[in-house]
């Protein structure tokens, strides 16, 4: 099994991409301290380069590799902000990256990578046709593989959000959306490293609820049927990533497809910023749970923004 | 005629709002300086409280009043942002704020005023039911009545904004949106006071273009017939604004409905932060006329950003 990410790593991938991405504002908003009874701020990754926190663990994972490696090129499959986050780091250290997408992927995120000089390969919309795809890619190119979250290095760059929330903010929650586990694994050693009193709470779609089901029953579920709005979560959580998250997160709370809109909604019209579902369900867990954060700072890590706003869920 | 409000006006106002409003972010987005070839600032007025600068002459105007004044209330016509930043002047106060507006005007705009406390009085959708009534709600309580912009506080208020932005930068243009021309005649003595190379350009709608045709001929075009998007520069200027205008400002540029909306979709998608139509204005004569902007250093206000999200035009 990978260690670990150390308080080294995180602080070494803190310093590492500092230069290749945005310290991303962190907002407040009357209406949601009133609802709440306490004091919440949103860390903006929604205004991060490429458009999501996936931008940190992409650009601190291209920028461990050695010389000779970046000659070959990056290489994934995603039909998400990790496709668009690898492409722009790649364009950014000027190697080349192969993105394997499936057919059903929104044009907009193919636009997004092609934009970012990304080379697209489609596959059928499967696990084991993306997969099998990316192989031959890999045998093709030799560039070499960089996975969107089950990767030590990926973990430590997503830290980097929460570093940052901490470094501005002395936080008694973070909560934080959780997919393949990323984000959530590393903004729990974040807080275990540098805000030890800070609790970190995981939020899911209860129709993607394996994160969930896995912290509970202590078995990580490996594969489900996901049918959520929340189109960024719809994965299953990572082995090094739920090895983490067992040990350092407490609690996580499931949401609704209804609860995510009506909360995705009040941040549109209150706070005037562009959210995608996946990064309103921490905000449907805050407000569902409010007794809990009655008096409390609480941070909400927006995760991203990249959606198609003609397509809205109202 | 009223004077041109002073220096000292300006920096009275300043003072005297910041306990009232948010001192609002200035945004940067890599794709719009790439677009241009410039730099260019956005200052994110939608995140204002009440949603838009309207809140900045609200507020001042109401601190302006005396006691007396102030325990009879305040008064307004309008549809639109003034109507919301009025309540919430008003709220802040603790003192009543009667609105008339027409029976048309959006729900989410009645229900943002009634939020604020304020009391409704519907009226005819025509100006003259609008003018009528206020004078039947003047007699009836009493209360103030606060013009939503050819008023001398109001004009000082709505200065603050580029106050800030010129506070924060050194910039060689700020393009900002004129209806009525408060916050256009604000910013351009804010530029002359305090920074006068900077030019001041207005940015209009094609479709409601009376500040451009006065600008021009000299002559204030008092009534129009407007067909635009820009519901928020539907109305023609003021009498003080425009001699301000006339004096200070040396462009106006008018783009169309169809540029407005592929303007206002670029910062929906790129700055992922939500603005109204008419808050697209500016941003659409900064695409429209790049070569102009190209090498230079642009601030754009960032007017507002309420509107019906379940109704975009794209």
């Amino acid at each position: 099994m990978n260690k670990f990410p150390s308080k080294e790593d995180l602080e070494e991938a803190f310093e590492a991409i500092a230069p290749y991405i945005h310290r991303t504002p962190v907002l407040d908003s009357q209406y949601f301290d009133d609802q709440v009874g306490g004091n919440v701020y949103f860390k903006a990754e929604n205004f991060q380069k490429a458009g999501a926190f996936k931008m940190r663990g992409a650009a601190y994972a291209v920028s461990k590799l050695t010389d000779k490696q970046k000659k070959k090129g990056v290489c994934t499959h995603s039909s998400g902000n990790h496709a668009q986050a690898l492409a722009r780091s790649a364009q950014i250290e000027k190697i080349p990256a192969y993105i394997v997408m499936p057919s059903n992927a929104p044009e907009v995120k193919k636009a997004a990578v092609k934009e970012y000089d990304g080379q697209i390969i489609i596959c059928q919309p499967t696990l084991a046709a993306r997969e099998k795809t990316l192989e031959q890619v890999q045998r093709d190119t030799d560039a070499i593989f960089i996975p969107p979250y089950d990767h030590p290095h990926i973990i430590a760059g997503q830290a980097t959000a929460a570093m940052e929330l901490l470094d501005d903010l002395t936080l008694d929650f973070i909560i934080v959306p959780v997919g393949g586990g990323g984000l959530l694994a590393g903004s729990a050693l974040a807080a275990h490293y540098f805000s030890p009193k800070t609790q970190v709470i995981g939020a899911e779609p209860s129709g993607a609820d394996d994160a969930y089901r896995s912290l509970y029953s202590g078995e990580r579920v490996k594969e489900h049927q996901p049918s959520t709005i929340a189109d960024g979560l719809l994965t299953t959580l990572g082995k090094l990533n739920f090895e983490i998250i067992k040990t350092h997160v407490k609690e996580i709370h499931t949401v609704s497809d209804s609860e995510i809109i009506v909360a995705m909604r009040a941040v549109y019209e209150r706070m005037k910023v562009i959210i995608e579902p996946s990064c309103a369900v921490p905000v449907a867990v805050l407000l569902k749970h409010k007794e809990k954060f009655k008096n409390k700072k609480v941070g909400i890590i927006l995760s991203g923004g990249n959606i198609d706003v003609s397509n809205l869920p109202f």
